[in-house]
């Protein structure tokens, strides 16, 4: 199996990002990969943020995953620092092979050298398949996740 | 009734906004009010990233709520920026007044400032009352929220 390598998005990566955000069920209805406009200006705004990480899963020089990394500072539970992991995606050609795991593992310790003693992440309650897969990596789910939308 | 006043929270505020973490079912397990020394470390963290907005609510002088608003910027949904409600406390005297209402209304409003379109936040699954609180105020309990203690 040949390496995986995960490394910081840049530009370049904008395009086979949005790729993997559309190919998905939920994705397909909010995405607009013909226009990448929109992406551009947000990737600018998030490239100036130190406590975003966008990172991509490269693989043969074949972008294969992705996820965003927040680091989140706050006073509650004594001062901790959480991470918060959001636009997980694996494309579709590698799936199951793993590769989720290993970005998720790879968010756990980026999280721990952020000085981070706790990880979260919602999961739109549709997605079972995703649920098992976040409890068999050792998450809870403990808590409900509200959006409103503007 | 007298004016309430959301604002930034100070240095000088975060003994008060600890003793209202800590004055919570959960809160009171996991926080430490009698040594605010990691707090003060967290908060010097927290104020040097301008996405995170740590609030107090203030009324006749006294700290009477808080919460902290992270503005997360990022690619999914078009370049949508989104905003986590986290922390939200309301003194206990105060509660049943409409305080908590006006507090994630004011977040909200701020969210909107901020360029988001999309506020969310969790709750722990067991508490019944926030969730109908937030419900009541417009946000949809669409997701299932994981949480990792590392």
């Amino acid at each position: 199996m040949s390496t995986l390598h995960i490394r910081p998005a840049t530009r370049g990566d904008i395009s086979a990002i949005v790729a993997m955000l559309a190919d998905d069920p939920l994705g397909a209805q909010r995405e607009s990969p013909d226009d990448l406009t929109p992406y551009h200006q947000a990737f600018d705004r998030l490239d100036e943020d130190k406590n975003q990480h966008l990172v991509v899963a490269e693989r043969d020089g074949e972008i294969v995953g992705t996820l965003q990394l927040s680091v989140l500072h706050g006073l509650s539970r004594q001062g901790t620092t959480r991470t918060i992991i959001e636009a997980v995606r694996v494309s579709a050609a590698t799936r199951g092979g793993g590769l989720g795991t290993q970005l998720i593992t790879w968010a756990i310790e980026e999280s721990r050298r952020q000085g981070a003693s706790l990880v979260q992440l919602t999961s739109d309650a549709t997605r079972g398949d995703a649920h098992r897969f976040y409890k068999r990596l050792g998450f809870v789910d403990s808590h409900v996740g509200f959006k409103l939308t503007l």
